[in-house]
């Protein structure tokens, strides 16, 4: 690869703040983004709508949006007819793995990332996983990073032929407050990203997920008001 | 899980002959199967409907077939309109990677039943991967298994909670007429099972394609006929 066309890199796009924040980072690495978003059974559209948003407005080569029905094997409360949990204590957003878990979500999701940055010749990978709020999801940790990248090199022809994969997590250990520094530096416009495990039927974020509570506790302290439509007064 | 129920294995079918051995082991090592298969935009729909003969004919508890549209991001013979490669010799079926690889397939497929799996309670897994017989594919190897069981530890709530995984690949290391002679030893009816990369409109096998020709040379070493539909005479 001698060309001087920019490295491309797969960057998995949920629509969400984290997400929208990895594709601004990979484009200022000087990558050509590739996105992939999943239509995996979630309860809500709004999450991929706002992942064609970000795509559009931070600009990339190209977005694809893999259908991939989990609700086959349920078991989520984002996929499944499960009440989402609300207004959890900040010891319980701390600790535990809540119901809101999708099982081997960001495992299927990297190995379909995986799959298509080998047919593009790429072999950067972008997460926006994040240990420090993570909600307790196994799948958000650098060892399991660090696994999945030991897997890629075994797993696919690129790798057993020499060339290193990587998967870059740049969110990992960043504060939610970090992360939206980070983008905002950026030029995210996170109006346009979609955090709420609940919205109502207009797509109003609910303010009392976990996911909205994250994010909200993450805007105040950056100082900051965020600029997603709510439901009640939680956001302000 | 100290209830006297067997436990459940979720076992990777594709409708060939390797998959169709594995399923008949894990019932004769006392799992309950729990059988996936993958409509990822195959060339032909002949393997999910030997998946289906399979399975019925070997009893499972459930069979899903879970959509996933492989073809979105092309790049293999099996999925893109690549012609399938035939009648290669025994060295070029033994060197190499060949264009019928599918980027990550076996990484994914696994990954989407670790997340069923874990569902389900279960935490054994059984793929038919073989790396005897392995026409080239890095997915196919020991250590590509012992790297996902590895990533399954750390990717799931399961194993963060210390369930050990287990990935069964019990036909790793036996070769094509090995196979045979172990399912038809546990009754498994290969008359019911498709390989062929390239059926005709009827779903006869090649007799050309690298899968016929590692299949035909199975039964022929094991000194017996192939009970399958092919086209030509290639097959005798």
């Amino acid at each position: 690869m001698t060309s001087a066309r920019p490295r491309p890199a797969v960057v998995l796009v949920s629509g969400g703040l984290d997400s929208a924040t990895i594709l601004a980072i990979a484009r200022a690495e000087g990558f050509e983004p590739y996105a992939i978003s999943f239509d995996y059974g979630q309860r809500h559209r709004f999450e991929l709508e706002a992942a064609n948003r970000v795509c559009q407005s931070l600009g990339v080569k190209r977005h694809i949006v893999v259908p991939l029905d989990l609700r086959a094997f349920g078991g989520s409360a984002l996929t499944a007819d499960i009440d989402v949990p609300k207004d959890r204590s900040d010891e319980q957003l701390a600790t535990g793995i809540p119901i809101t878990y999708v099982p081997a979500r960001n495992t299927i999701f990297l190995s379909v990332a995986l799959g298509w940055a080998e047919v593009l010749g790429a072999s950067d990978l972008f997460i926006g996983v994040n240990a420090v709020d993570y909600s307790g999801y196994p799948d958000c940790r650098p060892e399991f990073i660090a696994a999945f990248r030991q897997l890629a090199r075994l797993a696919t022809k690129t790798g057993v032929e020499g060339t290193p994969w990587h998967v870059h997590a740049p969110l990992i250990t960043l504060s939610k407050a970090d992360i939206i520094r980070r983008g905002l530096s950026l030029g995210v416009d996170y109006g346009l990203t979609h955090s709420c495990y609940d919205p109502d039927p207009q797509g109003r974020s609910c303010g009392h997920c976990d996911s909205c509570q994250l994010r909200l506790r993450g805007f105040a302290e950056a100082g900051l008001t965020d600029p997603a439509l709510y439901v009640t007064s939680a956001a302000s």
